[in-house]
């Protein structure tokens, strides 16, 4: 991970403003011989774009992603298939509205890189947030699709939201056939009615929530990842943490097992005909850094959004006292939408950690 | 981070095994000119040093650092000073044991690195661990020495323990001076007297328990961290997690922020002759992924120690169901010598990211 | 340097195909705040354009560059500056002519890249060469005007052929007023005509020829380049032979040296009042892997074209005997053109030098 | 290659000074389970040592390796092999000498790195060139050894001496047998002869000599090396100007392919029933980066011994003007010891493109 490219062997670029002409990626390294389609990205974007229900940002972006490198005719099939060479990825930004955004050229709205931006760099495009809007998640999504091809068809990754405001799941009604099934990705039916009510209020107070999302990748077989530096929970906690709003990561019992007993907190073991079973997953399919073949558990904790309609305390460029009203159309909580963005990290690191695996070991 | 580097401009290499004849680290990257000590880095190293109170593994290691290249005496002063040339650090074991460790050779301890070490490679010095033992810790606290040094003095890292246990501070007592007044690094110096009793009890039971530690960093200026794949909390969530047994990273009010609202986590600004001030550090001293000029904030999960007497159930290498009880001289709650090594990575982080700017910025 | 990226602080990642849509890179890196217009960048391009004189390629192409994002109005001037977020450059393809290359789907070109892009990927986008045709080129030219801006007016990078087929020039007929004088990039103005009457020759016999390029860069400082693994001539050789066709590199008295004495080679230096200086340079401006404040000089040894009329002996992707000839426009000499791709791989690696000589060591 | 570390997957990080107490590495990426013993090491050491011969430096030092980490008793052989973990390797400093450089601590000495580390550092450990020392390269080698057990045994590397000072041999006499039989690495017995008589002159002289030194490596399958920027000769250039008093590279026919024309340069191909073959290999064994089954073929130039006992001209480190002679036990060729090292470096890349094809494309 270094400035915008994110990975070792599975490299990801990102590239693009809220408010530029357009935005994408560059994926390097995605072996060769894999069937992949605008479609097959397409799908993923658009279950994180805006506008979908009413308790997401009302901004109308068609989100189209372009394949601009990297894929060619297959011999055999005639159908497009990765080459090996760099994927490069397109997606214009057609609804800018910049105009919303003049007034908060000199004064820094609280919670958002407005200040440190310019501490930073002494010159942003404060347009929408320019590069720190969360509308760069959106290359990381492609860019997660190309990553799902390259694991294949045996690594299943999937996320959901776990708690929204002070409201979390029962996790004895996880359903995850459930998740699609609302506009909340919530496995547990009753408290996504209840996230409606939640929601709405938010939305008319002009307020904003935080969230908690969760992401399974099932499949993984034992040995993935890179320890010291590259452990497989060590990518996935940075690469968690670089999402927009995020401010906290653990893994498996994560924080809850600080008031554990080893002995309650051991994933014991069996054998068997069908080779080593665990009997619990307190770890989150990791030890050591390295994958045991059970699921990979993370859980990432989102802040409310930052563009509320109160008034807020804060200063201008030049250091004078102002406050700050956030109009525009935002996320009461951008927790919903930073599902398929976690799932899209998630399937970028294992694909880098699958790579990097055989480069280590020769498996 | 990749394999076993971590850092960008300040790299720190770690090798070594826990019962090997040494153990050490190579820090490329340090900028010239700067005084450093042997002395400077074992002060940090005795902090970590096993067997200085009875709460931590009675292991005898003397730890004692040495600097092998990379600093050589300066012309005006005589002493010691680096040279921008790679520091060569290294520690000899002294006291292994190896015996201790033979029945384990065919057995996988649950909660260890033992069965994911042998999927991934095939081999493994199962000796204590081999390289997935903390003592590889040590490196890192060696290194963070010398990242200090690489901030300056403006800069201050200092870490606690918050939870052990089901035993959280109370953070209105929170005092920096207690830290150092009793053996578990803890702020509150009633909690430090109801967790010698908790511990004892622990240990007594041939059980271990888990913990929170608590890092700050004070006088770092605003505009440090590289969006997107370079963040400031980016760094820090996988250089923590990196560290042995951390299962959960969180920045600032990190997942309590789930449950707020807008409104409550705006850390609101103003301005006046002393420059730009935050009424509040929700934020934990990043903003999109740079830092604030606010304290930087990290909190980590550490599960309970995977050693204990309790026989667990487990599995031989060859897939035979065993049960193991893990004897040694093991740690009732890693949490507290984690505390310098957390710092440590709070160091590294930092000094790789002050260079960075420099770079990117010529700041 | 790692599949499609170039640089470390300063960062270049390529990506696109001959006859893809659109070919283009990201630049990340560079610092904030230096004015950036696409007009700037067209200048260079212009330079290694096709279908300029009758001794390059005819293939038209406009290779119009766009900025796609990372440049924003400046505050005070209001014209476009750098915001330090990364800069994305593409240019469409215009003429692709796919058919002609519809008979070499299945046979490899000799001295091309077809036979070893096979061997490695198993599917390779035939047509033109795909991503190894020295179209990729253009993206670096592109990459090397933004890297000319990190490095400020006071670096003067300038390209030259020196040696076209066995005729070189005469060194002491160098004149770099000449050098926009004449289709070849030439110093020495009657080598120039020399090489006009042998190109031509060439040209009718359908056959090609090898070339010789020098890249000098003065005003460097002393002081750049990060020894051992980040030598200044490290860097600036790797560098080279990635670009197309290049089969050496040397710097300053490169392969010449090895018939020198100590005595001889030796670049004696004087003090006085103006600092420092050297009386040769055969060192070409590199000591130890840092620069000396001497202009750096390089020169790269270019094959000659393999794309010729002449049938030359090849297999099938079968493995089948076939004679080939390679139709389409090709240029008799790349030689020529590699001048503006050398030039923007001097400024990419010494922009790229000079802001880790900022973070190695704050200077 | 950044800083002191060199490769992607294979990587080797060194450090030490000339006149430190020790030297090392820490080669981090071997894959596991290889045999690997300090002896196997101590074999190339011992190609590289001083004191060989009258014609190599009569500093004596035992270069006696020692392996600290990263090696273990493997399950079935009981033998020592690689565990997939960092393997450090060090060197101790055993006649250093170090009064005989106390004269030019303040002066420079042309030719070396003295200004240049002074330059950027501002302090430098004066004694025997510290870490410019070509003493840096025992390291390599070592290193090297390393990358042949990751190579395993189908791949042959080796270097010779083609040239000293004016003199080159006759390739049509080139014998490998007889590179082992002389003090020169010289495959052209005759040629060994003439160098002797040319180099006890040198020698007397107290002058020095540059020379050319050529590696191949046979067996290395199609398709290693990472287009664009980490193609295979794009690697060797690096690894190979990173070397101490390396001036050029250059790859198959390398600066001659300049004169050469497109039909004399075409490496014609044929097939048949063992597969495809190259009538000639002017590639070198790379063609776009990517190895082709040919030898891989690189030459190095290597210039001068800049230690010579003839005063030249130079400024101490406060620019006045002094003379001066480099006394001390110096290489009249330091080309002759540059083989073993040339080598390790050729065999560093193809271990690194080795592992790094395996990740790119699961071959």
């Amino acid at each position: 991970m270094s400035h915008n490219t994110f990975g070792h062997l599975f490299r990801v670029t990102t590239w693009g403003e809220s408010h530029g002409p357009a935005l994408g990626c560059v994926v390097d390294g995605c072996p060769p011989g894999l069937a992949l389609t605008p479609e097959y990205i397409q799908a993923f974007l658009d279950k994180r774009r805006p506008g979908t229900s009413r308790f997401v940002t009302q901004r109308q972006e068609a989100d189209e992603v372009k394949i601009l490198s990297g894929v060619f005719e297959d011999d055999r099939t005639g159908g497009p298939v990765t080459t090996g060479t760099p994927i490069s990825l397109m997606i214009e930004n057609t609804d800018q509205r910049s105009k919303d955004y003049g007034e908060i050229r000199d004064r820094y709205r609280p919670g958002h890189a407005d200040f440190s931006y310019d501490a930073k760099y002494g010159v942003r495009d404060y347009r929408g947030g320019g590069r720190s809007s969360a509308r760069e998640t959106a290359a990381r999504v492609a860019a997660g699709a190309v990553a799902r091809c390259a694991l294949g068809n045996g690594i299943t990754i999937r996320g959901a939201v776990v708690q929204i405001g002070p409201h979390a799941i029962d996790r004895d009604k996880w359903n995850w056939d459930m998740v699609d099934q609302n506009p909340f990705w919530c496995p547990d039916a009753e408290m996504a009615a209840k996230w409606e009510d939640f929601l709405d209020a938010t939305r008319k107070a002009g307020s904003s929530t935080g969230a908690i999302v969760e992401v399974h990748a099932s499949g993984v077989p034992a040995g993935w990842g890179a320890p010291i530096y590259g452990k497989l929970d060590g990518e996935l906690a940075g690469a968690m943490m670089s999402i927009n709003a995020v401010k906290g990561v653990e893994i498996g019992a994560g924080f809850a097992s600080a008031a554990l007993s080893g002995e309650e907190n051991a994933d014991e073991m069996r054998g068997g005909n069908d080779g080593i079973r665990f009997l619990s997953n307190h770890n989150g399919g990791v030890a050591g850094g390295i994958s045991t073949g059970q699921d990979v558990v993370v859980r990432v904790a989102i802040k409310p959004t930052s563009s509320i309609l109160t008034e807020v305390k804060s200063v201008t460029r030049d250091g004078e006292d102002v406050n700050v009203r956030t109009k525009g159309r935002h996320d009461p909580c951008v927790g919903i939408r930073a599902v398929p963005v976690a799932e899209a990290m998630m399937a970028c690191v294992l694909a880098d950690a699958k790579l990097r695996h055989r480069g280590q070991t020769g498996h």
